[in-house]
């Protein structure tokens, strides 16, 4: 037969999804599993969105612009507006979900063998995008004991070569949730202008930040206009994951029209998904009060719970809806598999994410865990309590 | 600021969107535009689609497998059953349109440097899919003299050299709407197997046969089935381009596991798209006879009128809904503009495709347009009294 590509055999497999068999046998087997490993809200979404898809009455589905709808996107200046983000509608592209935004992106700054840099632990699709467009991540470190702060502006100096075309962030973080602060963007910007770099923000868990706390955008950064790019998305802020709608901005108008030749080849995005969430923007405030309220209360009890079993140690951090806790346990790939292969405490057990497969410096995070607080509080303290049970009996358990 | 790609300068644009600007300035003069110039069928989608999206009734729209609703591949075994294709759900990665499929299949076989061999004209953002992909387009040349049949194996085996990786053919063909024999496959598949290449092939008008012909698919071809890639799309077959719903085929297992790591990347394609996909293979069908009939006194019309035009030339294709053809004229990309900003007959004029955007060839195709057959007899009529009337006005004319 005839070979597949070196791309091809590089790309790594989804680090959450290679445990999804072991899941799908415990259940067989009868075990309730609670799915705290991915990012898939349970919050219901706005009505309006819903409704919009409804009440779509024509007799055909035609391509939309390759940049989105100019009525969304006209809309959607208004919402960034609110967020202090003040853009034209022909600074975005709409995207298939943040995804297509980054490898587009990506593919428009970035030739072969060109490098990007990226704090780790970092979103683990970062990397297939890479290999996607042949580019190399360069990660660096940031640590658990300060709640994943940004690494110090040395490590990055220290990273960057003649190839570095940009570093990638995502505010707030996923996996760890952390919120940077305007100092931190402040230092990004200080780099960006100072080797010439593009910086790029993943910016989809805007809205879930707590503690009374401020999100700060990096389109907020002045005289930083050609290097900054904004990737966005509505799955998690209405939690629509499945209308695949994304948003690649900037004010960098040669990055915007490179994207948009790319952006054209494949014709459009989706156009129920974009009528969704054009609609998704009249969602009243008193949502996302909800939503967010919600999310607190849930992120308290994981944390405090965490906190409480032998052991263990969780950061507090102020977004989305992901921590990184640290476990007392061998090797969390093999933690995460016996969870859903031996263990089971009155027909029930937890799914978690290994951390190990948010970070890409080996034998990085091989104590820790991503844990997504998506389902509701009483189902997050029974799976709470299973974490704590199966970390007692856990034969990589590495404290005594 | 920071450089954009090498990859991104050379993306080219899309041959037909170069023109929309023109087109939207005839129309703000009040100057009516008969659009011929794109692959936007007008007729409606069947009524059980549309349905299904309005009758979705959950509260949110989750992220769907990577791979596709499996109840949605199960039910397009049966469809592909029922065009003599057999194959399993796990064949199939549904996709976010053709355009999805053919990058990730693209990928997923090449890495930068690697050629394919595709018979020119072809649908010009395969050029796109394969500059993102970092890979080289070998064009060998069809010709309107015989309606673009497929190049005679000398002319491939001429283009074959070691990075050579795949063919790729369109079936029916867009731009030029030539049907390929069983005979034609037949040659494919002995060089695909002589060579040791993957064959694509995207027959996304399969439904859009003429004269009592059938399809051929390449999956029919036995004995070649680590090497034959299906791509496929509803966009035409209901009228549902905006959906973005296409599929990527292969029983080449191997390919198929790499596929689904670059579909994992990217997490999934939209689900409202898979629900009206899912729902449209209940279409009876008395739905494509009506559509193939009307489609089929559109190409009559087409090419009797052109035909009936001095100097003009147009072959009698057997699929799709496009004709290449050659007119008197300099230079395509010139005249197409010179329709939009200079020629009008009572207030109307007509967007056509030139053909050199389906060359890879430089100087070829610079005689020839593309039309779309995609509106109603009575304004195709119109449109081409326009053209009639447009060609013996037309500066660059080349026949006196």
């Amino acid at each position: 037969m005839p070979n597949i590509s070196k791309k091809g055999q590089q790309m790594p497999e989804s680090p959450i999804r290679k445990l999804v068999p072991f899941a799908e046998a415990a259940k067989a087997r009868g075990t309730k599993v609670y799915f705290l490993n991915i990012g898939q809200p349970d919050i219901s979404m706005p009505k309006q969105a819903l409704q919009a898809v409804r009440d779509f009455d024509q007799a055909l589905v035609p391509y939309s612009h390759s940049a989105g709808h100019m009525s969304y996107r006209k809309k959607l200046i208004k919402y960034y507006q609110n967020n202090d983000i003040h853009i034209n509608p022909d600074d975005i592209i709409i995207t298939t979900g943040a995804s297509e935004a980054l490898l587009i992106g990506m593919q428009a700054i970035m030739d072969p063998d060109d490098e990007i840099i990226i704090p780790e632990p970092f979103y683990a699709n970062y990397l297939g995008f890479a290999v996607n467009s042949g580019v190399k991540v360069v990660p660096i470190a940031s640590n658990i004991e300060n709640g994943f702060a940004l690494p110090p502006i040395e490590d990055f100096e220290k990273a960057i070569k003649p190839k570095t075309k940009a570093i990638v962030i995502c505010n707030p973080n996923n996996p760890s949730g952390y919120l940077y602060s305007k100092e931190e963007l402040e230092v990004l910007k200080h780099i960006a202008l100072k080797y010439n770099l593009f910086l790029f923000a993943d910016e989809v868990y805007r809205e879930f930040i707590y503690d009374g706390k401020k999100h700060h955008s990096i389109m907020q950064l002045e005289g930083l206009d050609e290097h900054v790019v904004l990737i966005d998305s509505v799955s998690k802020r209405y939690s629509a994951c499945g209308i695949r709608i994304g948003a690649l901005i900037s004010k960098n108008k040669e990055f915007i029209f490179t994207c948009l030749k790319f952006a054209q080849a494949r014709l459009s995005p989706p156009s129920y998904g974009q009528i969704a969430a054009e609609a998704a923007l009249e969602t009243p405030q008193t949502y996302f009060d909800e939503v967010i309220h919600e999310y607190e209360e849930r992120r308290d009890c994981v944390v405090r719970r965490i906190n409480a079993m032998e052991g263990a140690f969780c950061p507090n951090p102020s977004g989305a809806f992901y921590v990184v806790a640290r476990l007392p346990i061998d090797h969390s790939d093999k933690f995460c598999r016996w969870l859903l292969e031996e263990f089971e405490y009155q027909h029930e057990t937890v799914m978690l994410a290994p951390a190990s497969g948010f970070y890409e410096t080996k034998g990085r995070g091989l104590d820790e865990v991503r844990i997504s607080y998506v389902l509701k509080i009483s189902d997050l303290e029974k799976a709470m309590d299973l974490l704590d049970q199966a970390l007692k009996v856990y034969p990589g358990r590495t404290i005594q």
